[in-house]
């Protein structure tokens, strides 16, 4: 397959505030030859994943932030078309990292021979990879939920978020709390499970959460950062712990606009535990989880909803809209 | 003893900003009958904690507020001199609650009978008491402190972070750097074997900061509040640790002009744990911690300085001092 080629999203220059397709472009370049050890990819799907926003402005990520000119390496999966890996053989599917038709990889850094659970392909980059996993060792790993427990979720209807609640309620916690934008996204969190779902758009949002809170929370998953983390903070209850699982909300406010968290007092006042989470820490926990997963999806008991674009050129608006309340479900874009 | 008189000290208005002398005044009052199960205790030393000022207030704290006329119950320690207690005799040394010269106890809540350890008697309200366990359970259950980790300590001039930074260089920490106010305390600081003394009050303290965070911290015990937390956070190695033990800095200030903590973006980058302490939740562990320390402080391998105020009147301006950077090691009452 060598000798064709390949297209990949590059980054334009170093984002300051809210994405705009504008800051990346398609760079079309030949595949280059194997060297001994290389495996050659085409991705069926890439993902939207807001975590990479953090590395697209210099500052601090988990990753270091990409320089204007790369190639952007959100996450992919697809199948193996030619190689020199011996680990890798043509036909296996493949989770990789790259926003590109074509990944070129020497098997190292984040390259998995994807097992045939049964379930769609493009759920390698949903529930089956970074959203799922962060959700799963979010609350196993990270907040150690106990039955019986009182959850608060956070941008709920998203991938991570509607995945923490619904594998929540299944792991005993008696009420699940979701926030979210506007009355079909609460509405479906009703649906998959959630016990409440607050509409932060709503005019009466305040009295909403206030109601919703009442009883306090064990656990705070965040997805959204510091405003929410904030509000939540005097209604947490006692030892309660709070996952900071991403800041969607902040990756684009340049620092000194970040809001800040006030209420800090509740930590001592109620021993709270603050805890961020990168999942690919959980690694080698990844494919027992991925199976436990697979097949709570295939029956039923989590659900999920998924946006698939169209070419790898519908990358950066499918990227864009994830900071807008636009989307609703994984994003995905079938290459 | 009973049908004496005694005097406590009564918190006169809920306090808003510093706190001042005016805010207390000193009541008397004829120490009450002993009913069955009760007994009498003379106070020897009273004591100031940081502590105490978060419960002045409405809002926030470890324990419900006090009410204006209210007395106010910091720690002290004692002898017993009349008992309808079985578990509490005439003569027995013992450590209660009770900014008062006489304490009438039941012997539940915090009543403690004290062990001969051979300690001069002030030390069971201060390293032996809620200062020092708070420095050994921090760094032994909260920060989990390994052995070549580098160890920042704010507030460290302070009965709880000299403790906590001798201990952590006991425990075999590979740095402790201790932030203080003035030149005394840092010299101080470097003679009970800190590396590194930070002078907040100097004028090159951002130099002087940085070059000892070059190397970051994996572990921040802090005492102060959120703007000391805020500007550590950016130098916390890999799954840091914060502990939030103490926010002097923030107890006196309203909460829409607390500061916020904005770099909390590092907790995802580096997977940072901050977590509140109330040293009362490690009671079971008490005993065991004070027996070694005791022998710690009599091998003078942890040293400790102490303020004696003389008189039960003089304890509001000792405990207002200790939010003026007037205090210079643990300050006690003697009744």
């Amino acid at each position: 397959m060598a000798g064709g080629e390949m297209e990949r999203i590059v980054l334009v220059r170093h984002i300051d505030g809210a994405p705009t397709p504008e800051d990346f472009r398609v760079e079309r370049l030949s595949i280059p030859e194997l060297a001994e050890g290389q495996f050659l990819a085409k991705n069926h799907f890439v993902s939207c994943d807001p975590g990479t926003r953090s590395r697209l402005s210099p500052g601090a990520s988990y990753a270091p932030p990409l320089q204007p000119g790369a190639p952007v390496d959100g996450f992919s999966v697809g199948e193996v078309i030619a190689s020199r890996n011996e680990r890798f053989a043509v036909g296996d599917h493949v989770a990789l990292t790259g926003w590109a038709t074509h990944v070129v990889s020497n098997g190292r850094g984040y390259a998995v021979k994807l097992p045939d659970l049964g379930v769609p392909e493009s759920l390698w980059i949903g529930l089956l990879g970074v959203p799922g996993m962060t959700a799963w060792f979010g609350l196993k790993r990270v907040a150690q939920l106990k039955a019986g427990e009182r959850v608060l979720v956070t941008s709920a209807a998203g991938p991570v978020g509607a995945t923490a609640g619904q594998l929540a309620k299944l792991w005993g916690a008696s009420q699940v709390v979701g926030i979210a934008g506007g009355p079909d996204k609460c509405q479906w969190l009703r649906d998959v499970g959630f016990d409440v779902a607050v509409d932060y758009k709503a005019a009466d949002f305040e009295a909403q959460f206030m109601a919703a809170a009442a009883d306090g929370f064990d656990v705070m998953f965040d997805n959204v950062g510091n405003a929410m983390i904030d509000r939540a903070l005097p209604h947490m209850k006692m030892r309660g712990r709070i996952v900071v699982s991403g800041q969607v909300a902040d990756y684009n406010t340049p620092l000194d606009r970040v809001p800040g968290l006030k209420n800090t007092r509740e930590f001592i006042a109620r021993r709270l535990r603050m805890e961020g989470l990168v999942v690919f820490d959980d690694l080698p926990g990844f494919a027992a989880a991925q199976a436990e997963l697979a097949a709570l999806i295939k029956s039923g008991a989590v659900q999920y909803r998924e946006e698939v674009f169209k070419g790898l050129a519908s990358l950066p608006e499918a990227f864009c809209g994830l900071f807008t309340g636009a989307s609703f479900g994984r994003r995905v874009v079938r290459v």
